[in-house]
């Protein structure tokens, strides 16, 4: 195994001490055990999650090493094998099995430790130290001190700390799930791969290079989970079967060879805010279809699994449109969670000259566009870029590469410079079809209904955002799905972070429940 | 007379001393006189230029007193009666009179001894010490010393200092003409009303004021001539009969009620840089033509002979769109001169979100576009702001003034802010059919083939850029003429602003033609 060969000496082990032995009849069920531990040791996984919200972990910073070995240490008393993967200069890697002897399923668990960075002047309290609120900021909180050993435990209580919602709740939340179990002598149904992931916020840059060095233990992988992401934005709990892929491009349209007076040429000299005008408004219907032609053939179809999960999605887009001031949203009337499976285009930002007090009486020489796409699967950056870089030639420009020089601006009336999106973060989606999806669905469901009430799970095709699920879908060719526990509204990479108490509460009934389905379902 | 109530002791007087007497029959012209005088005494007018040039003008500061003291003793010394105007906070206003006996006609002539604020440390010498080159710095001109009294001055020579073009040449050159008329014996034809204006860099906002308590003064001038300004782009010397007015004003289109992550949203939310583009490009078509209804209806048509002036003008498109790296331009085939005669509606800036490395992943919750306006003699600012406003709502906007609040973002699905546009300055254009203008075009077509060879004026209807001439063509209503000196590369508002030698020269020609001119044309 390369993984030994790197001196890890990790491999797929039967967690120590028998604890977790060959399940004999059991009376509880895994959620059933998972929840009785909670409920009795509240106070106690409070305390364990605030100590581990006060290990610093910026992203890109050597810190994270310490809050590496720290999740290390702690997972190895929850009884399950667990090493750091090292490489130069980055961020450890945390790998931890349970082998289930017997069992024919292998789950991969993704979280990652690192978070956000901070800029503690904007911060209500120092960010890694955490503090207790007995209700949200917003919503008129106070801070309490954390209860003593025994306490009773509101669960709408927030607890505010960098990473309290991204991502260190699921790691609060296995441990004592692992624990209740290895107390009431339950085991898993199914073998369990954690990974935990030190450079998320950077990029996860390494991952790749990590996941090859420990190939023989993640190859036996059925389906990757993610424990990461946030609720529905109702509020309620979610899986989500796809993220979208990312890119970004500029574009710069040239006016003369120099900013002009717009006295002394303004109707002459050609006017780059207009050009540039004129060339995004050709790119956009004013319903917000996407203008470049072959923009919609670039594609993978959804099928019916995802179809059926659309219609079944919460209907959130009048509520969603107030809260955001909208009258009118872009593809009215498909729904956000439809649009989220088509690739974007969007202005990011707009510079040429100045508004405002600094608005100069100059005819600026240049215009820029900052352009943001997201790609669905099938897409690929470059291949958008492509379409983009054809629809400006078809408006009457000559694309460069670089600014141009005079004989270039002599020789071409429009030209337009188009620079990145060469290459891309990757869009990835999972069938719904897929069996292990059909069995984290439905124990996800179950969690979520026990947790807040029937038909609360919230089943989405795919995500408007990035996450780096195409390393393990496309290039490590699993099944991967999302499912998120933190709360909303958990300002997640926003000053204030904050995890309310009943998600975590969630989020040991779930995590219990995943590693306890049944292996019937396929 | 007002004035004299002030107590400015001001009046039309008669040249002290009986050196400007009534003329004897005389053997030799105004700029005879006045080139004989120039030849005789260039290092001394050179030497006198920078002594000028030294005492510092910044806009706005309260050191343009000592200036305006100086030219006030100056031209008290060339025997023209001179007080200072004084407002409280103001810039004095400098204003002398040259009553000649027997002449029936009265030039007004405008002159600005304040300079544009300067940054020191963008210039190659201090502002404020003159230095004198052997040629124009971009040509390899190298910095020598003020030549003795007595010594040849090389007519390509430059002096670089503030307002060395912007506006104290004129004054350089009104001194010695006036001191070689006295020399000789000569008399002017014409009454002569000197202003020095202070406050022409701050937007000579006392100017009116001024102008009302001296009114019984200027109430006799038939003409304005204004000594300001660079030759034409050409290279050639002009006269110019018209300035554009110009107004602002800002746009900003709305989306949700804050910035929206990209991923999540993109393709649902309200693209605001897609909206304001739209918007934009409703404005204004390809080839530069303002589509904004009734744009092109709004100001006084110009004469035949205003036709035949343009007709007239220098061919310098070919050559202009060469410098400036351009193919196209707006409007073709009008040239440039003609393209000044017509209101202009430009792009001065656009911001939204955020470009280059600042580029983030979201969609701007705004976008603003700050708008240009120049005008042509009959618009006004706020007219040409109803018209806009009116093509917004056109365009399906809500037009609002203020930021919008939650409960107008959820009644209008498209909303615009328009601020500012409502004053301007005004423009102004001068009949080329005046008799007083005529005269002075012909005395300054005989000064500039006199300086510069056969044909070599330059005759044009209108400039692009704006100047207070309404304020004597509208409010006063005068007759109004440019008659500038400057060469057209004198970095004028910029750092190395600089006089050619030769230009200060050509302003003793033609201001002593001016002042000689026959009154027998009108």
């Amino acid at each position: 195994m390369k993984a030994r060969a790197l001196g890890l000496g990790l491999a797929l082990l039967a967690m120590a001490g028998g604890a977790l032995a060959p399940p004999p009849a059991l009376a509880q069920s895994g959620p059933d055990v998972a929840r009785a531990y909670r409920q009795a040791n509240e106070a106690v996984i409070l305390g364990e999650f605030a100590e581990l919200l006060r290990y610093p972990n910026r992203a890109f910073t050597p810190e994270l090493r310490e809050a590496a070995v720290y999740i290390r240490d702690r997972m190895r008393e929850a009884g399950v094998e667990t090493e750091l993967l090292e490489l130069e200069g980055a961020s450890p890697l945390v790998l931890g099995v349970v082998e289930v002897p017997g069992a024919t399923r292998t789950l991969g668990i993704y979280v990652h430790y690192d978070g956000q960075p901070v800029d503690p002047s904007s911060w209500t309290h120092e960010p890694f130290e955490p503090t207790l609120y007995d209700a949200a900021m917003e919503a008129g909180g106070r801070p309490i001190d954390l209860p003593p050993e025994g306490a009773p435990v509101d669960p709408e209580w927030r607890i505010y700390a960098r990473s309290a919602g991204d991502d260190k709740a699921p790691i609060a939340a296995i441990l004592p799930v692992l624990r209740s179990f290895t107390e009431a002598g339950l085991t898993p149904t199914s073998n369990l791969v954690f990974m935990f992931d030190g450079e998320e916020e950077a990029g996860s840059r390494n991952l790749g290079t990590y996941m090859e060095m420990a190939s023989d233990v993640l190859d036996d992988i059925d389906i990757w989970l993610f424990f990461d992401g946030p609720a529905h934005s109702s509020g309620r709990p979610q899986v989500v079967f796809g993220v979208r892929g990312a890119s970004g491009m500029e574009v710069t349209v040239y006016g003369a060879s120099r900013n002009l007076h717009s006295g002394h040429y303004g109707n002459w000299a050609p006017d780059t805010g207009i050009i540039l005008a004129r060339l995004l408004a050709s790119m956009k219907d004013d319903d917000g279809r996407v203008l470049v032609d072959g923009w919609y053939e670039t594609f993978d179809a959804i099928g019916d699994e995802e179809r059926a999960a659309l219609e079944a999605m919460p209907d959130g887009e009048d509520e969603l449109k107030r809260e955001l001031g909208l009258v009118r949203t872009e593809g009215e009337p498909e729904t956000l969670p439809e649009r989220l499976l088509l690739p974007a285009l969007n202005v990011r930002g707009i510079t040429s000259g100045n508004t405002g007090d600094l608005a100069a009486n100059v005819i600026p020489n240049t215009a820029v566009a900052s352009l943001g796409i997201r790609m669905v699967r099938g897409n690929t950056a470059e291949q958008l870029r492509e379409l983009i870089v054809a629809h400006i030639e078809r408006q009457g420009f000559h694309v460069v590469e670089d600014d141009p020089d005079m004989e270039t601006r002599l020789r071409y009336p429009r030209i337009a410079k188009v620079t990145g999106g060469l290459v891309g973060s990757i869009a990835s989606r999972t069938s719904m079809a897929n069996p292990f999806a059909q069995s984290v669905t439905a124990a996800a469901r179950a969690a979520a209904e026990r947790a807040f009430g029937e038909g609360a799970l919230v089943v989405a095709p795919g995500m408007g955002g990035t996450l780096p699920l195409y390393l393990f879908t496309d290039v490590a060719g699993k099944p991967a799905m999302v499912v998120p526990v933190a709360n909303h509204d958990n300002n997640q990479h926003a000053p204030d972070e904050n995890l309310r108490i009943a998600n975590l509460w969630y989020a040991i009934d779930l995590y219990a429940a995943l590693m306890t389905m049944p292996s019937t379902v396929f």
